[in-house]
């Protein structure tokens, strides 16, 4: 018998998509599906960067760089000027989407053996990719109660080992929306520089605040050599499909290192290179356009859900994701429940059980993710089949 | 000081672009350069594939199944019907290039420790991802004397331990350009059942064969649960920045387990999975003009390397590589001279030194790759400066 890796067998199935095959058959039987269940937004890839991947005239579609085009990187480098974040376009190596950025960081800063923590809930793939690398990730638990604010920093301490070598953020937060505080980042700050560890700042969603303005971990002074951020022009844009990302940091010994890995897999995607530098200049106003219409989301979709009895949604500050606590007695059990054995009018709601998100057993067995990528119509729809649903569900149970 | 891992600083530089700043510098001087160093073919890709991408209408560029496109998938079905290869298109995961391939293959069979044997001099690349898998690379010699062949099986036993895990073979081979028979792919075959080893097979250039039939690894019966093939667009359509490959194989738990590791990096890129859907539909004879163009350079590359006093050249049955033996004491050094301070005609020629695609340290060194990438009119001028150099070369040496 041939055997499959240790790591192959350890590392986790997607807890978004194990879901699927129940949402397939869901509609087989003619049933309408509402997604919140996964992070891609239904809001149209701004048309002038796909017309300059339509119109882009070359004969070879050649590797590129493997650090991405220059002309690219140098837009970038006006992209990040524009949010405060000052780098040269050789303190850039733009990836394969973020997931390759994260991939990245891991395998040039980590070994086997080595631990990060991770404030929980959090993306359920950095622990694919830590299992990759044969890293432990050592969970931080954040509460639901406050929101999903920063753990106590003394939370932190506590888990720090000699293994320790990195804390990894999510800012605004997947799956939590918690968008961190300038104080909060400046607690972070003090911890990395104190026990010399790496910041890991993932930073999709910047773009997508309400309320505050994100504090980049590019933005902490004197962190310089600590901060690795990992970007990706996938939820920024709407653009998931182009897989084009960027590993930004001041390290020139994590660049270098990087840079190896980078070569390894000799370049990113082309044609979405082209799409990432036409983003760059779209019209001032588009983000405010796309941020209102998530804001106006987050508010129906928080309104409705803490309107239903025993269900309790923190406001998020970011992002595009809510959690909310509801009156079951196993999220997964329910979300499989929902697609399987009910519909309201014809039509039901994928969820993300937030377990999935959840580094400690046992934990989020009452949340679930939801992702308000949908619009307004469906949003409401895909409300009205969840309060239908939490009052005929056979599993309910107190909060 | 912040450390770097182990891993980081293991990985190999690339081989094949380390000499790039040497390359830039000389083109700064005004000295044209001669690219033979890299598997960039100049082959114009199939404007066919490209307007696909053109003319492609969709609001939002999603994210893929995380295999890929079923629709793509179920074209690769076909298109590996017509090469002989009978697989689903469950038995198909898309991939961001060979690249990617590569590594879901190492990360879902092999763990750190492990040991994989390659007939070196291999492509460099499957260095730089056994290391980031922590897994040992155990070469075996192929000898420049009888065209590279498949060393004897003896070799590969006299190499196998209790932490051997699995081959890899490149056919037809980068970059020796060795196709090999149907006799070694059934000692092959023999090998890997009687040790129960994986058979990773890189066919990244199976359609560029020169007086034989390429013989799959998929084609090898009663080693379909052993076989992972690896594969790409990039070379076959000369579409290398589409990033688009694929890992075929019959074995169930093997794709279940490379599955997770797609699912955690979500999709492959969508823009090049349009192109390589289309390119199975390009005309029967687009593979019949493309090879026969690669054969005229390869007779006139190598019967100018071979009429060159001191060098030797075996001629290559596939792939649009080559290594030739020079008179010269040290490949890296004489490719660096070429661009720091040789040129004829105010041109020179850049070729990847072979030391770096072998994993014996010593090796090669008198051995240079040369891709026939370019058309036949710069193949001569390239051919003109080498000739010219290895007069001069104050290294000169006997072979």
């Amino acid at each position: 018998m041939l055997a499959i890796s240790q790591r192959g067998l350890a590392m986790p199935a997607s807890p978004i998509r194990k879901l699927v095959p129940f949402a397939e058959a869901a509609k087989k039987r003619g049933t309408k599906v509402y997604h919140l269940n996964i992070g891609q937004p239904d809001i149209e890839t701004p048309k002038a960067i796909l017309d300059a991947v339509r119109h882009s005239e070359f004969k070879v579609l050649e590797y590129s760089h493997s650090a991405g085009n220059e002309s690219y990187r140098q837009k970038l480098v006006q992209y990040y000027h524009s949010v405060g974040i000052e780098v040269t376009s050789q303190q850039i190596i733009v990836t394969t989407g973020g997931s390759e950025a994260i991939q990245f960081g891991f395998m040039a800063c980590l070994d086997a053996g080595d631990e990060v923590i991770i404030p929980e809930p959090f993306y359920a793939n950095y622990n694919g990719f830590a299992i990759a690398a044969g890293v432990k990730v050592v969970p931080v638990t954040s509460k639901i109660e406050n929101g999903f604010a920063l753990p106590p920093i003394s939370d932190f301490e506590a888990k720090i080992t000699p293994k320790t070598k990195a804390i990894v953020i999510c800012n605004p937060n997947n799956p939590t929306g918690y968008l961190y505080s300038k104080e909060e980042m400046h607690q972070l700050k003090a911890l990395i520089i104190k026990h010399n560890l790496y910041l890991f700042s993932d930073e999709a969603y910047r773009e997508f605040c309400y309320g505050g303005e994100q504090v980049s971990a590019m933005h902490l002074k004197d962190a310089e050599q600590h901060v690795i951020m990992m970007d990706t022009i996938s939820k920024r844009y709407s653009a998931c499909g182009g897989r084009i990302g960027a590993l930004v940091t001041k390290n020139q010994a994590v660049l270098d290192a990087v840079m190896k890995f980078a070569q390894a897999r000799l370049s990113p995607p082309s044609f979405a290179q082209i799409a990432g530098e036409a983003a760059i200049d779209l019209p001032a106003d588009y983000f405010d356009t796309t941020k209102a219409e998530y804001l106006l989301r987050r508010d129906v979709l928080v309104k409705r859900l803490n309107a239903m009895e025993g269900v309790f949604c923190p406001n998020p500050g970011g992002a595009f994701y809510a959690i909310a606590q509801l009156p079951i007695d196993d999220a997964d059990k329910f979300c499989q429940w929902l697609l399987e054995d009910f519909s309201y009018q014809g039509e039901t709601v994928m969820l993300a059980p937030a377990t999935g998100f959840y580094g400690t057993a046992g934990l989020g067995k009452k949340e679930v993710r939801l992702a308000y990528v949908l619009n307004l119509h469906d949003i409401n729809k895909a409300m009205d089949c969840l309060a239908a649903a939490i009052k005929v569900y056979p599993g309910r149970a107190s909060v």
